[in-house]
């Protein structure tokens, strides 16, 4: 993959105006929250890959420089430990003018947030995430865990060498017995942290459960590309799981403030939960 | 369900003109098949409907006037039993100016086709499809049956006494074993019954297979029209069976000369499989 850096032109930012974080802190609403942004690109089956721990290309050369952008308007961006481990994402920012990519220091450059509750991810010096940080182009992660578990001592040393580092937490809440994620917990965690917007990326796992009831309020916008490719059975599918209200199935979830805009072959849809 | 003309206006019109029929014979390549459409809304989560036989409202109100619109300029509208029997549907065009909505006698009405191979639907007088033919607003169905299906003699009769009929056809195709409607069968027989172009709308099962590599060829046309909801696992979804090259999951389709519209809350795609 080329590590250019991408342009994006501003006739195409103004549309994403609106549904980006506010460039002053003042407007948040929840001042222990970040401004939080779910963003994904999707086949028309609203699959995200051929098959779990494959990487997809969907969206066109455009779509990619857009979430490049999109990366460089917020201070973190998160994705779940399964996508760490089938990508071995870059997950920093390569638009023009950003640190590393003809800007200064790390100027732009967003967190990454890797929710990793067993810390399986088994990154090493070799992980394309460190190869960044020491040519100067992007931030050593924070690996997020559950309070419960503790990585070794080698690989903290790692990550902190780099300037990264694990976080343990009060992760998950009980409903009806099973073990879910704390959404609320991870996002105020970030805020405390000094990163007042995130962006998340994927995959099924995180974006599923954030467009549950129970977390959907969590978001402040959804930037989805969607492709003009139907993937095919046995995908990645964001679905989430079914609501019921009065004993009858309803919609999961829908979005308001839509607006659409063609880019490219794609689409992309901004909305709120 | 208002049962009153419906109005789409020529300025939404022009942008679905391209993905159309021609309005005149001459411009088919392929003589013996009618220009066959394929078109369906769905969910962001590609599903058709929350649950198999039921019916979900997913677009909005200038969706359903496309719809119609759409019917007024196909000759044949063609559905599965299985939405013949979820749906009691009236299959007919409520667009204002055609017969039974302004025009004369039943100009414009398309040609309701239901594909039925054991002939399980169990229409009476009092399904809507009927009721619509009554009262001048409609034409009855032709009903597409393997040719080893025998109707009985008092549905043949009903249904021949509103000017409908069976069509019994070898409608299937052997592959590995496996019993497949052979859709060239079914639209050569249509192009015969003088039917220049076709309206496939649904359901899964019957769009699920059109996208097949098999049979996307007969596809001229996808009109699909999205809206910005998730239903949940457990839809009635739109994603076509896996394809496999050397070994390789790749996508199962990918549309080609693709349009997006926005259209109110929804967005509408156009393009050739």
């Amino acid at each position: 993959m080329s590590r250019e850096a991408l342009t994006f032109p501003p006739s195409s930012r103004s549309f994403l105006e609106p549904h980006l974080p506010p460039n002053n802190d003042n407007g948040s609403s929840k001042p222990n929250l970040p401004f939080t942004t779910l963003t994904f690109a999707t086949s028309l089956d609203s699959s995200l890959a051929l098959a779990p721990g494959t990487r997809t290309t969907l969206s066109g050369p455009q779509s990619k420089a857009m979430t490049h952008y999109l990366r460089s308007r917020h201070d973190a961006i998160l994705i779940g430990v399964g996508t760490a481990v089938a990508d071995n994402p870059g997950l920093n920012c390569r638009i023009e003018g950003v640190g590393g990519y003809g800007g200064e220091g790390l100027t732009g450059q967003p967190r990454p947030i890797v929710i990793d509750p067993q810390a399986r991810w088994d990154f090493t010096e070799g992980s394309k995430i460190l190869e960044l940080v020491r040519e100067g182009k992007g931030r050593a992660p924070f690996i997020v865990t559950s309070n419960d578990t503790i990585p070794s001592a080698a690989k903290r040393a790692l990550l902190e060498s780099y300037g990264g580092k694990f976080i343990p937490l009060a992760l998950f809440v009980g409903q009806q017995g099973e073990r879910r994620l704390d959404w609320t917990a991870v996002l105020e965690c970030l805020k405390i942290e000094g990163l007042g917007s995130v962006m998340i990326e994927g995959g099924g796992t995180v974006i599923n459960s954030l467009l549950e009831p129970g977390w959907a309020h969590l978001v402040d916008s959804v930037i989805v590309t969607i492709a003009p490719t139907w993937l095919g059975q046995g995908g990645v599918v964001v679905s989430p799981r079914r609501r019921v209200e009065g004993g009858e199935a309803v919609a999961a979830a829908r979005l308001r403030d839509v607006r659409w805009y063609p880019f490219g072959e794609d689409v992309v849809l901004c909305g709120k939960v």
